[in-house]
């Protein structure tokens, strides 16, 4: 190689490397991606959350295997029963003892107990070999033999104690859909009381508003032509009413939420903190979504915010729709609270937690991915204010708020709970309703319990009811309950003694006690009400939590209904009582198969107690009144179906605690707004100037979902609260209560190891041991 | 050179190319800026929205010019009055028509007419030589010679029809924050009735809690030792009461939203289009937002949604809170929309229009940036429903929103209009409350008008009545009012007659006539209130549109009260009435200052026509009572205190209308919905890896704000409606009406050139010029 070569080399690696550099260059002007910043630790967990935690798998195994060994015996009992255990201390079981007659003041008969999957799969069982009797009324009426159909359990099951006698409806069942807008007008009566199998009967048979009483009758009518049979297509799968397949194609992504420099809010264990918040949760697999030990800078504001129950109550003129009034505490609303799918269910960048349960099984379940925490930007200003006049200036906050929501799928409809919690102080619980509305089959008189949504389907009205504790402790833990409210006093003018004036003035009130603190339904209720403590705020006035409820409630039911007391908590708007340990909820999951003799009837609590200046609770109920139309389908939309209440500071701070908010705003005429070091909206397009880097999607919620990263399973239970009192929190925990099914036949071995995998013969295959664990103190 | 040092130097080149590109290749996967994709465009805009569009500045002017050429001449009139005409047409008018007693049934006397600023200027400088006349008082109990008080008006003035004498409270005025929540304790009466302003007086004098006939009385009590004295400091603008000072450092910036491929929104005009929504929106400067022409996928639904009037009514036990019950809309709801803050009150990315007024002034001004519109992401599904049974699937939808929005000061208060627009075919109408509380004196028993929220100050009691025109109609304009709500009836079971059972049913009437469909206030309404068409949807039920109110309202004034009937609108929840272009609004900028005679009671409107098969509107009241605690200061928080009312499609589709979303997700468990082209969460990542460009933050609200940008000046108004009726739309426009104060004494010149300016003597110096300016077909 010559010198002449090697110099051009040179030359031409020299211009390469101009190049390069001025490639660089432009390059390097490219945004990075977003660096998340560590969080500063607000407050230092000592563990004292931990009290409060729902247990761990590992917890669960132990109290499984503490009550597998030598603790629990079975023999012959004359009267079967649902026993209630605690089991203690944890991580080592110790001891157990029965709480039945504490926790319910008697034995809870067997009956009562919530029915298992193990049971509806026999009754299932039952329904398919009835079906086979009337092949060919099948055939006409559903393009059917009846393998194909879902059937839908309604509740309660009969007219009085013991009843176990359920109408079951039938639809077409069609593959990635909701069958519930389907049905084929077929609904059936079964009698499952009898705890031998072999022994329930099909009783009764519902086709397009006629009855018989055996589906060989119904063929019979069928065959003799003396039936009028709606012919209905089989629905195929693209097409069929309340598909939600794609139409379009997807289109541009829209908008999008990031935190350039990483959430906010900090979660260890089971509590979160966000900006002087501090909230414990957890999830209770039958009555859902639970929060503990709510402290906002460092003081105890609400000890227990806990979902109650929930209750649906439909019309029809069809068996099943009309006897239907699910309360899904029985069901499991917290067992239910599915997998959340990142990017809808909440924001893609929320926290997602897993949940455990143990229920209908001895080993724990996980329920993945399904609560979520995230911040959330209202798009509205917390405070704002803008002077144009007198002096020239700008303040404001902007609405940012810690959200915690879980979703639960009850068969047909999903319940979004969320609880709230704003830079002002309050808290805000608020449930939407979603999914599939539950259908009857059109015929008759049908539209006088809803609207037609379909070709053959009845939207059935019905009544959403949500039931809530809410445990407030406001500047400790004695309170008395206050009201306020307007009204007009006519006075004379005081500086024209020949005029008057209408004035409002405030009518203060203490409500002494529970009777007068129960607030009907759908009665008056003073405009303000709130928990007052005896310790005035700096100007004078008591330290209060103000209780101000939304919704659309209708009447629960009648108080002549024999099941009505059942969930007598539908009464009140607002019930205040006194707290006590012996009453923990305000329903039970054994009220669904017995409401005529209620485990747990709230009114009974509203005992005119004095509620001042004692540890109190607020119960509260929020619902709507839902008349399915055109539009419930495929899925109810959640605009306008939302209800809920506040928690406000009420005079509980001497100024509105949100001026102490890094995020505050402010800039006057003087100042220049423009200037990042004085107004943080000034930093932000700095701020904004990165990528946001976001998980790749996914999603393993089905069962039976084939790979898959993160496969969920059916979720299992559990149930833990922790005795009320600062001390008694840091003691090592128990497991309460284990719920065995009981049976004379049962001995040790079969109880606890799986009886319903393992149980020989008929009389034994529907027990079920439901785990309930709870932790005491 | 030798081969070898450049062999040297070749090689070292090689190296540097080599480190270079691998640079190259590690920066290049920086990502890049978002790019905004191009709308495509939802319909042809042939420019009939703009027959609803507010008035252009170059059109004031016109409108202007033709009422100072030749057009107008005032004589000597035995009556003062106020007049409002009709000009037309637009571009160029050419005519003028006086409407007064069309619109109003009557002549408008002179005393109706709002305070205008010229006329507040005059009422201070009186308040301000009476002070004068007080100097030891003023030193002893305020720190102050009184020039530096603020002073705030009250309204109505006075007791009767032709009174003005108004209550001025005083404060210490702070630079920088609200000089309302520090009140000094004194209060005078003004009587500035007279057409010279020199016959003006002060009629009455209060100071804590007692009455003088003169500030002269007042020197005399004090320096005789006969007044009680509450000394207060003037305070300190960074400590005073309600600072919005910083007191923290910014924090991280948080949440932010961002459009990766821009807003999928578009405005054209005064015209918005989103999924199939369209709206025409525009300003009244007196009522504040109004939208027109409300169409979803073509089909007009709301002919007019507007804001007519926002009362505040005040208790206390200080003359001037007493008698204070604002009507906004005389002040100017829409004139003091000021200009939003970018990132607080709105998204940062939203879109902020313009908006221009006349009033008090022949020139027209410009409110910059003082309504926006964006999507919002609420974080809550529009529906979804996940399952996880019989058949394994997921589909849902984001609640995304459409949202316009505008905020009003009203000089210590903040009502944030939001106007929101779903995929489900929902419009949802919301206000909120900020800004600053009112206040009194604390003195005597003030707290049975409110709390203590500061060492003097009462945060007095008040109610927000907010009323709303909405003129749906509901697949074309004759449409009926249907209610629907639910009984029990006690029936026999049809499957086992010994048992009965308590079934809801729906109880579905027509209201025949306007009496029947006025819903007083705190009564009783049907759960479910619809505007239907007769024109039935696919399943047989009338297309509807349901209208869901949620509102805290407290009772607006007693019936037996002289000035009720200006309010008369408070009295219901919802009233629907026959449509008339004689009831265009429920309230009037004279109600005022003469609520004894309304110019318009909209009580009226309701006379017991038959409103089935009619073009309707439904008029909406919504409010709060709001007794201020020390969480108001500094300012209301939106939390808790919104209030607004829900548009609902109600059988009007066929089904729900946002299942042919492209924002919809499917997928089921055969499925894989970590696929982008199958599920558009998935393709988030990837979608999301942009770094948006946000652009510099700017603000130039204020009136005297030296430099900035972007300088806003005070609002002005206009004023603006199209005839309905879809032929008259496609007329050429004109302007209506102009209001001139008319006095005896002014010539046309004088009228109609800026008369506040040109004006000779005392005598004409309060007349104003309030250019109040519509679109007439």
């Amino acid at each position: 190689m010559n010198v002449k070569t090697v110099l051009i080399l040179l030359v031409l690696a020299l211009a390469t490397i101009f190049a390069l550099v001025c490639v660089l260059l432009t390059r390097g002007r490219a945004p990075g991606t977003c660096q998340h910043q560590p969080l500063e630790q607000e407050d230092s967990d000592d563990g004292q959350s931990l009290v409060f935690a729902d247990l761990t798998p590992e917890e669960m195994v132990q109290v499984v295997r503490y009550l597998q060994g030598a603790v629990l015996y079975f023999g012959n009992q004359p009267d079967p029963n649902v026993t209630e255990y605690v089991v203690g201390p944890l991580p080592t079981p110790a001891y157990h003892r029965d709480v039945t007659v504490q926790k319910y003041g008697g034995k809870v008969p067997y009956h009562r107990r919530p029915v298992t999957g193990k049971e509806y799969m026999d009754i299932n069982t039952l329904i398919q070999r009835e079906l086979g009797k009337a092949p060919r009324f099948l055939a006409a009426c559903c393009e059917s033999n009846g393998t194909d159909l879902a059937i839908l359990t309604t509740a309660p099951r009969g007219f009085k104690s013991g009843d176990r006698t359920t109408w079951f409806v039938l639809f077409h069942g069609v593959a990635g859909t909701g069958y519930y807008l389907s049905p084929v007008g077929l609904e059936v009566l079964v009698e499952h009381g009898d705890l031998v199998a072999s022994h329930w009967q099909l009783r009764q048979v519902f086709y397009n508003g006629r009855y018989f009483s055996s589906m060989r009758d119904l063929e019979d009518a069928f065959v003799a032509n003396l039936l009028e049979v709606v012919r209905i297509e089989k629905p195929w799968a693209e097409a069929v009413l309340g598909s939600m397949r794609l139409r379009h194609q997807p289109g541009s992504p829209g908008l999008l939420q990031y935190e350039p420099q990483g959430p906010r809010y900090s979660i260890r264990d089971n509590r979160v903190t966000f900006q002087g918040w501090s909230i414990t949760f957890g999830m209770n697999p039958n009555s859902g979504p639970r929060l503990f030990d709510i402290r906002y800078r460092g003081e105890r504001i609400i000890y227990e915010l806990s979902l109650q129950e929930a209750l649906a109550l439909y019309g029809s003129n069809c068996p099943g729709g009309m006897s239907t009034r699910y309360l899904d505490g029985s069901f499991g609303i917290g067992r239910f609270a599915y997998e959340l799918v990142r990017g809808l269910d909440c924001p893609y960048t929320a926290t997602y937690m897993d949940r455990h349960y143990l229920a209908e099984s001895e080993t724990p379940k996980t329920n993945q991915n399904s609560l979520c925490i995230f911040e959330h930007d209202a798009a509205l200003p917390l405070r704002r204010h803008f002077s144009d006049s007198h002096s020239f200036y700008y303040g404001g906050l902007r609405k940012n708020t810690l959200v915690i929501r879980t979703v639960s799928t009850l068969i047909n409809y999903d319940y979004i709970w969320d609880f709230m919690f704003h830079g002002s102080g309050a808290v805000e619980v608020r449930v939407h309703a979603t999914g599939y509305i539950s259908s009857s089959f059109l015929h008759g008189q049908g539209t006088n319990y809803g609207n037609r949504v379909g070709p053959h389907t009845l939207g059935t009205m019905h009544l959403h009811h949500i039931h809530y504790k809410v445990d407030l402790d406001v500047d400790g833990q004695l309170n008395s309950l206050e009201t306020q409210d307007m009204e007009y006093e006519l006075v004379k003018d005081p500086w024209s003694m020949q005029n008057t004036i209408e004035r409002p003035y405030l009518r203060r009130e203490r409500l002494e006690r529970e009777d007068e603190a129960a607030f009907p339904l759908n009665g008056p209720m003073p405009r303000y009400v709130s928990f007052a403590s005896p310790k005035p705020n700096k100007w004078g006035h008591p330290r209060s939590y103000r209780i101000q409820i939304s919704s659309f409630a209708g009447e629960h039911l009648p108080t002549s209904s024999p099941m009505e007391r059942s969930i007598s908590w539908g009464r009140y708007q607002l019930a205040v009582t006194r707290r006590k340990e012996e009453e923990p909820t305000s329903s039970s999951i054994y009220n669904q198969n017995d409401p005529w003799t209620p485990t747990v009837a709230f009114a009974d609590f509203i005992d005119n107690e004095t509620i001042t200046s004692k540890d109190l609770v607020a119960w509260i109920s929020v619902g709507f009144l839902h008349v399915p139309h055109a539009e419930d389908v495929p899925n109810t939309v959640t605009v306008g179906n939302g209800v809920g209440f506040f928690l406000r500071p009420y005079n509980y701070f001497n100024e509105d605690p949100s001026v102490d908010s890094p995020d505050s705003v402010y800039f006057s005429g003087e100042e220049d707004a423009g200037a990042c070091g004085a107004n943080p909206l000034a930093c932000l397009p700095a701020a904004a100037a990165c990528a946001p880097h976001l998980p790749p999607f996914r999603c393993g919620g089905f069962l039976h979902r084939a790979g898959g990263p993160c496969p969920a399973v059916r979720p299992q239970g559990s149930l833990g609260y922790c005795r009320k009192g600062a001390g008694s929190c840091l003691q090592p925990r128990c497991a309460e209560p284990a719920v065995c099914g009981q049976d004379s036949a049962l001995d040790k071995t079969s109880a606890c190891s799986a009886p319903w995998q393992t149980a020989q013969g008929q009389r034994f295959k529907d027990l079920d041991l439901n785990f309930l664990v709870e932790a005491d103190k």
